[in-house]
């Protein structure tokens, strides 16, 4: 098997109190024609994984939580820990042998307000089969299952398949071409820029603008007015690196649209709505404050450029803010103990990872709490731009 | 050490009478703080093979050929066989320890008739030293050497690196940019495109066009006729892909310049002169000749389909000749047994190669006297339109 890095799969908890089955229903699921690639030990406190492949959905991991009425998971940091061992999850499977009690509606609440999908499965068929009823008002899926005599399993799997978010990849750009059919796309070379060759952004920009019957107009900024005056400004679209905001900003008549490649990608990829929650969560730092920066790839300079020095400074200088920086790059999202404390994250455009991916990492962000805003959003924000630079996303999206 | 495909590869031929030490000459290099890379065994008619690391030149493959007066090299084959051994070879080092002989003569001839740039080396100078004045007239490099004492072996490997034909990158389509700064690249997409980016040509072709302070305007061949109303006509130049040339041609208005991808490609990396040479060895074919499909990568859809294909389709379409085909991939350069009896190769456009590379296989081809065109060439001259698309290169280099 090929395992797909952490952002790619999809990550199921099972929850559950002590002796419920939790365990032997993982260990049903997987003997359900599946390899099991890797076993994490865990502690009481801590969840295990265990990563598969659920055909046909391809590599999952199932987030084997600890029992919901452990006695290290009582008492006051009960949600804290709860918490922990749901962050990651994309769905989830409450395992119940009994009616309801305080525990199971403890799960359903925290698994509501972490938004996270789930169902129910109601263990050990073979002993009790009278308990549907008593689940039926929680108003999600249920499935009878024996993890002992391993009956209904298929059908589990296949339900819980059903319910995991499934991120459709969106257009970048074609949404906004109007017409004109015609969209410019600024490329600043600088030294930042690779040698004899652009970056996905913006190949992946000019391949969508033309598979949509439009023209792609590409011009570095410091040609821009002239490549404008050369096709009439009958422009649908201006779009630029983040980076040459401020130039570009000046150089397009207010009456055409402008964006960035960065903004293109957060609505793509992301959600602008909550990177703007996070830009607005921006005036609640204080000195002092730590922030996580978050990079989807490593070892890349332009990332290092903009992340650890430039973003840095243009808060210090703008918004008068001396924060605590806490860095972190590569495919893996940081763990949740890396990022207590953080009152905000910056992620990069994430040109690495596709919509799964990303929602994957503005969910869990949403589920620690913590506000969060791309670099291309707060690059534009910080130089007082955002505002019209967004504006094209938000009049599509309505 | 990293070695490069042989394409990148500079090849040095040794060559000499037997016993005038071209072996112990070439272990004196090698014990020149030099790593052996690989030993290919030959016999007496075949060249041996040792790769190894040149600083400051990198990987260079010295080849160990058969004696000049070996006896299975004397005969009616004579220049045959040595011609076989020297056709890969970017310099040779002629070795002598006597005054010159008839093989001395004949080795020089060829070597100037194959093109290929050589020095002498004198060895034995622990036992003569009278010889310069022998070889003089030759009008090369001599350096006097002692593979025993190892004496003047730097001195030697200097002077071939000297002589080693140094292939600059030159631009694809800079010199091409006039008073417009303005050029139109027509990417059709068909299904051999690969899906949501461009390719490396259309890429790079991209960057240039800016890097030289013009713009580049991205379109379909679909919606090439529209592109150029919005632009006032006001082009420069028109690059096409080659597939698409005939729908294309019809579009753009002849006093627009206008060529392919491909053309572009040759210019830049090939010799466009040695490719219409070959294109005008084409009235030469009869049905029933053999003809080599030579493609540097492998296993792309797109290329196989052009290759395999279309090219044959249009030669018997266009200029009624059935054809016989051997087909090449992959970055190693076909063998001389392999090409023997082909009256013509047909070469790809060779965007995995660089300039080095390809002019490498371009000399292989004139060495064993077969005429070389390309696809992008010989698709636009099947089509009657290889007038135009070659005219701006042959205008700009005069």
């Amino acid at each position: 098997m090929n395992v797909p890095h952490a952002g790619f799969r999809k990550y199921i908890a099972i929850v559950g109190r002590r002796n419920v089955g939790k365990s032997s229903l993982i260990n049903a699921i997987v003997g359900q024609d599946v390899a099991i690639v890797s076993d994490v030990p865990g502690t009481t406190t801590d969840p295990v994984y265990k990563t598969l492949e659920l055909h046909p959905l391809g590599p999952v991991t199932l987030i084997d939580t600890p029992g919901l009425d452990d006695e290290g998971f009582l008492g006051e940091k009960r949600v804290e820990r709860a918490k922990r061992s749901l962050y990651r999850a994309d769905a989830a499977i409450l395992v119940v042998d009994d009616v309801p009690t305080e525990h199971e509606r403890f799960a359903v609440n925290l698994l509501r307000q972490l938004e996270i999908p789930f169902i129910i499965a109601i263990n050990k068929l073979d002993l009790k089969n009278n308990l549907r009823d008593a689940y039926i008002d929680f108003g999600v899926p249920i499935v009878e299952v024996s993890a002992k005599t391993k009956t209904n399993i298929e059908t589990l799997i296949k339900t819980v398949c059903d319910i995991l978010p499934e991120e459709e990849p969106r257009p970048m750009l074609a949404h906004l071409i109007g017409e004109y059919r015609t969209v410019v796309l600024v490329v600043p070379i600088d030294t930042a820029a690779p040698k004899g060759r652009l970056i996905m952004p913006q190949v992946e920009a000019i391949r969508e603008t033309i598979d949509h019957a439009a023209t792609a107009v590409v011009t570095r900024d410091t040609e821009l007015a002239q490549t404008l005056e050369k096709v009439n400004f009958k422009v649908d679209l201006v779009v630029t690196d983040s980076q040459a905001i401020m130039r570009v900003e000046k150089i397009v008549p207010k009456q055409i649209p402008l964006t960035t490649f960065s903004i293109l990608e957060s609505a793509s990829k992301g959600d602008v709505k909550q990177f703007l929650e996070g830009i607005d969560a921006l005036k609640n730092l204080k000195d002092g404050d730590t922030v996580a920066i978050v990079e989807a790839c490593s070892h890349v300079p332009t990332c290092d450029d903009i992340g650890r020095v430039k973003i840095p400074r243009w808060i210090s200088e703008k918004v008068k803010l001396e924060l605590e920086y806490r860095f972190f790059a590569g495919k893996e999202f940081p763990e949740v103990e890396q990022l207590s404390n953080c009152k905000l994250m910056i992620h990069c455009g994430g040109c690495v990872l596709n919509r799964t991916a990303f929602m994957r990492r503005m969910r869990l962000a949403k589920r620690l709490n913590i506000p969060v805003v791309n670099y291309g959003m707060l690059i534009s924000h910080l130089h007082g731009v955002l505002e019209r630079v967004v504006e094209p996303i938000l009049k599509k999206q309505g």
